[in-house]
C-alpha cells in the first residue's frame, strides 16, 4: 500500500438504517487523498502553488460498498495503486475494518488550471507526478 | 426522464478551490433518490415497513464530473433509467445546470433485511419494483 | 421576516435515532444567509469583491432545537432580525415546519480582511450594510 | 479536561475563503461528545438499550470561533465540564490548535424517550450520569 489514512466512524456519520450514508465514504476517500498529499509535498495548497493550478479535482469516483459500517467502528484507507495518463492519474482504493474489506474504490483527477478565458482545463500531470515521487 | 430533483448550490457546498466538493454531488444524488421514493410511495421509511427490510442501501456508487460548479447554481438532478435483476437495482443518473450537462452518475441498490443471524442481506426486489411501480 | 428559504429534509440528514444529525440545522441556517446575500446583493462573492474581503465569517453560532425534525419534512428557514454593529451584525432565525416552531437560531458574523500580516481580522461593517440595503 | 478528542481537517472541510465551514465545528464537537461515551460506557447504542432511549438529543448547541482554522491544522477538542440537571446536561468544550484557542463551546443534552403516544420527551438524566460515571 502506498498510503493508510484512518478513520473512527461517529454516531453522526450514520443514517436512520444504523449505517455509514454513503457519501461519507467519499468525503473519507478524499480525505485519505489530501492526508497522502500532506505527507509526500506539505498539502494541496503548497502543490497547487508550485504547479500553478486551481486544484487537483476529480473526473470520476466510485465506490463499492462490501460490507456495512456502522457507529463505533474504526476504517483503514489504504492507496493502493496510482496509475499515471498524460492529463489524469487513476487512483485506486481498499477500506478494511479489522480483517474485513469494506470499500473497494477509485478516483480520476486531474490537476485543473484556469485557462486565458477563465475555464478549468486539465493540465499534464507529470509535473505533479515528478512533486509526489509517486 | 423517471424524475427529477433540484438542487441550490451554497457556499458552504463549495471547498477552498470554489468548487462543488464532490462528495455532496453524491449527497444530492441519494437526496433525489429518496425524493423519487416520496413521490411514488411515501418514503424510505415506509417502504422499509411494507417490505420488512432496513434499508434500500447502497452496493455501488459513481458519478463523472463533465464540468465545474460553483456558489449560486442551480442543479437540476434526473433519474434517467431504473434496470431491474433478481437482487438489485441500477439507478441512472444524470445532472444538468441550466443547458449544461454536469454530472452522469449511478447508483446499484439492494432491499436489505436482517437475516436470522442479524447480518444484512439483500433480498429479491420485485417487491420493491410492485411498490414504485417502476 | 427578512427573508425566507425553504429545505426539504432528507433521509442522509437524518442519524441513527431517526432525527436530523444537528449539524445540519447550522448548514442549513448559513445556507439561508448565503441565499439572503445572492438575493440581495448578488451572492457572497460579489459582496466580497465589492469589499475586499476574504469572507463573511462567524464569530458566534448557537441554535435551540425546539422540536424534532425528520425525513421527509419540509423546513422554512426565515431571518427574523439583523442588528447592526460597528465591527459584527447579530442575525436572528427562526425555523418552522408547518405551524410548528423547530429552532430558534443566531449567527455573529463579521467581514473578514487579511491584513498587511496575512492575518484575518474584522472590518466595520457599515459598507455591508449599505450594500445589502439592511 | 475529561475527555480529549483529536480532529485533522482535511481540504474538504474547507469553504472558498479557505478556512473551515462552521457547520464541520459542530460535527466534531458532536464526535467528541460520542467518543466520549465510548470511551465512559460503550457507546450511544448501548447506552440507549440500558436507558430505553432513543437517543441523547440536543437541547441547544454553541460555539465561539476564536481563531480562523485551515486545511492540514490538528484540533484537540476536550469536554472542559459536565453540569447535570435534573433532566439536561450542559456539557462545556474547548479546542485548541497547538496553543491557540480556536472554540469555545457549549451542548445541552437530554435523554429522550418515545412516550405512549410516540412523542419524544426528555427523561431524568441521573441514571446516564451513574453509568458514565461523570
Amino acid at each position: 500500500m502506498l498510503f493508510e489514512h484512518d478513520v473512527a466512524v461517529s454516531f453522526g456519520d450514520c443514517d436512520p438504517a444504523g449505517i455509514v450514508f454513503y457519501p461519507n465514504y467519499f468525503r473519507w476517500m478524499d480525505a485519505c487523498f489530501h492526508a497522502f498529499l500532506q505527507d509526500r509535498a506539505g498539502g494541496h495548497a503548497a502543490l497547487c502553488t508550485a504547479l500553478g493550478a486551481r486544484g487537483l479535482g476529480l473526473m470520476e469516483a466510485r465506490l463499492g460498498f462490501r460490507a456495512p459500517v456502522s457507529e463505533g467502528m474504526h476504517l483503514r484507507y489504504a492507496i493502493a495503486d496510482i496509475t499515471w495518463s498524460k492529463r489524469s492519474l487513476d487512483v485506486t482504493y481498499r477500506a478494511t475494518e479489522g480483517d474485513r474489506l469494506v470499500l473497494e474504490g477509485h478516483e480520476r483527477r486531474g490537476v485543473f488550471v484556469d485557462d486565458a478565458a477563465g475555464r478549468l482545463r486539465a493540465a499534464p500531470v507529470a509535473p505533479l507526478r515528478a512533486l509526489l515521487g509517486a
